[in-house]
């Protein structure tokens, strides 16, 4: 008889491990529950949805529910909420908005992502006041700018979502203020790329407030004002983006356990400590590649790879999810920004590390090649050891070569062992030194 | 007493070593002997500088030999040949042009350089023939385009040298030919590398004749027509760019041995066969990453590092000159394609691998991201090991990728590893996998 795999959550690592289990065993019935109309989105893609580069928000949507029950044979249902697990009789009870059900499975894949941290401000709920972190906050958005006209925008938050916002509304002719709480935008990119990316923000026009908390919002129905310690501000439009958090509660009041982020506890193959139960994408945690400890960082490859993986795993062949290095890149208007591994000296040694950085700038291009940009490279190793801990990059080109350090950190490398790789070099390209290697260089210098 | 260090060559190794021993030990004499006029020099860019891209030659220069002089404190003289080396006694005889004499030696490094292979076609000496590998060469040829504005032009060569030229006239409104032995351009990066190339030449307006020997050369004084098999052609500029080989008489004339690839057999550390006598840069050979075997790659990084690794040996502190993975970039008009490790599956079975390999192609950004292009990527494995081997990247964007895989190279990681790594990912810089990554998954489905 055939093996029954149940999905909740119809996203990255649910239908990852969906499209994967079907593909490795046809036999397999594959059920996945996606509480909401979407499935497969890629929601990185929602900001540029607002800007007007993307047109369509159906273009974000790789594979669509019907494609999926008809090419792929999964058994796709939008509109069903997993309202509950029981581990003891392995069945998930189901609302599909009229009644509820019993599900039976062989493997469960706990695919709940993440949700938009609301954080307790007043006037939440005043018309025009958004967060983004789904398809329909992207339309109501979008709806929203083109309806009303907004002149000015208040973001709460200058990490990725705050800055993409941004330059979003800055194209649709909206002035954004950007209020950041602490004393930098990009908090996990580390402040030798937050200062790069803080004057660019101002040079296109971002009005950009650090270690400014908001207080909230008033209007009368629609958004109206933004509320800080001193005062207020108009705002014709309001985001709010201070992270995500993952959704658990499903998993937790099934005793499934959380590790110490928070998220759902997973082993090596994306197990949890229930029998025959997975957890993958952003409501679960991963193995850090440095630290080797449990992190919790919600990017979609992660979650692409992990559901991946247990879709391979639960046909039979065990597969490691893979260790994560919090890879992450962010476009700000004409800069790309980007980070991996550990770029925090304080964390490197909560870690047990003996931090030691450098941040160089450097030409993307040989120096007499026209065209070529300033890319400024924070590397971090432990001054003992020489071992890589992680990395930044920032500027107008190159920030995609953050994957140089990112490999680096995965093959465990010292910084001379990077600094030995043989990169490539063409003068419209790189200078014979790309500038990871030089940073690797002027690093390798100041180790013990 | 101090030491001296004499360096013969000063560009890339040369300079890298004088300038490396110099600053870690302030009190050693380090004098560089150069038989021509130029030192420092981006050789990489001449072919910018004939297109136009680059307004003056002096432009490609680094650093002076004045600036060497009183800024490093580096005793370089240009116009000095070294003509022999005598180990026995420690010296190298210089001839300065008018005189020679004879300079002691504590540590040598040879640092010749190589030579643009003159293949034996008739008419090499007609005016207007040219092969393209220092400075003075650059020099004439933006001369003689600019004087004779010739309407056609003669490439002997396919390969990156022959690809640039060909970019380089076209945009000085020349119309090249490009003639090429081999069934394919850029052999050193693959089939599918060269197969875009070669449509995208096409496409730019190249001539572009594989499989096909020029014999020669003719005209009346100045070069008229080049001659082929089967006939003649117009050629109002010819360029031969055929290969380089390592300058190793002078090495070779004093009893340095040379290595299976023709170039100086060294050691980890640059070290020959000769006491306190090293070799770099486009003479010597280097370790391959992968195979493990001496090789001959003459690449400006290579050359650069090795040299400063000598400089750094020769003050006490023994510094590995680095393996090399014989990475490489070029620009083709719109593409950049680039290359790593081992590529052609003959080579991979001599090194006695069993060789499985992949091409995929996939989009650069998300597929509903503006502004992407196709990016061909193929990866080369061992299928019983699932070890890396090599690969080769070709498209309008992102040939800098395949510093991904050298790392993997480097790190000696298997397909899976590479699979797994966690690389960066936002909408404008990559899909969710990048394309590196969709490759190795496909790869690794191809293993034992």
């Amino acid at each position: 008889m055939s093996e029954t795999f149940v999905v909740i959550g119809g996203d990255a690592a649910g239908m990852s491990a969906a499209s994967k289990a079907k593909r490795e065993d046809p036999e397999m019935d594959v059920l996945v529950f996606e509480k909401g109309t979407w499935v497969s989105y890629g929601a990185c893609g929602m900001p540029y949805y607002v800007k007007g580069a993307v047109n369509e928000l159906d273009d974000l949507v790789t594979i669509t529910p019907e494609e999926f029950r008809t090419e792929r044979d999964i058994d796709v249902r939008t509109g069903h909420e997993v309202v509950a697990i029981d581990p003891e009789s392995e069945t998930v009870t189901v609302d599909d908005g009229t009644e509820t059900f019993d599900q039976p499975y062989d493997h469960l894949l706990v695919g709940t992502g993440a949700r938009a941290i609301e954080p307790p401000l007043d006037g939440l709920a005043l018309d025009g006041v958004f967060t983004i972190h789904n398809m329909d906050e992207a339309d109501e958005i979008e709806t929203y700018v083109t309806d009303q006209s907004p002149e000015t925008a208040a973001i709460v938050g200058g990490g990725y979502v705050g800055i993409e916002m941004a330059e979003a509304l800055k194209a649709r002719g909206v002035t954004p203020s950007v209020y950041e709480m602490l004393p930098n935008v990009l908090h996990p990119f580390g402040k030798p790329v937050a200062e790069v990316v803080e004057e660019h923000l101002r040079e296109q026009g971002v009005d950009l407030r650090l270690d400014t908390a908001v207080s909230g919002f008033t209007g009368d129905e629609r958004v109206e004002r933004v509320h800080l310690e001193d005062g207020s501000e108009p705002a014709d439009v309001a985001i709010v983006g201070v992270g995500v958090e993952p959704n658990v509660g499903l998993a937790a009041d099934a005793g499934i356990e959380l590790g110490p982020t928070g998220a759902i506890a997973t082993d090596e193959i994306g197990r949890t400590n229930v029998t025959n139960v997975y957890a993958a994408g952003d409501c679960a945690e991963a193995r850090h590649v440095v630290t080797g400890e449990p992190d919790h960082v919600p990017l979609a490859l992660t979650a692409n790879r992990a559901g991946r993986a247990i879709g391979q795993t639960v046909t039979g062949s065990p597969t490691p999810v893979g260790d994560i290095a919090g890879t992450a890149i962010v476009k700000a208007f004409d800069l790309g920004a980007a980070r991996t591994g550990i770029v925090d000296e304080a964390r490197a040694r909560d870690s047990g590390f003996n931090p030691v950085s450098v941040t160089i700038s450097a030409p993307t291009r040989a120096h007499y090649y026209p065209g070529g940009a300033e890319l400024t490279v924070t590397l971090l190793a432990d001054k003992r050891t020489g071992k890589l801990l992680g990395g930044s990059v920032v500027g107008r080109e190159g920030a995609k070569r953050i994957d140089s350090v990112a490999m680096a950190l995965h093959a465990g490398m010292t910084v001379t062992a990077l600094q030995n790789a043989d990169l490539a070099y063409a003068p419209p390209f790189s200078p014979v030194w790309d500038p990871v290697l030089t940073a690797a260089k002027v690093l390798e210098g100041r180790l013990d």
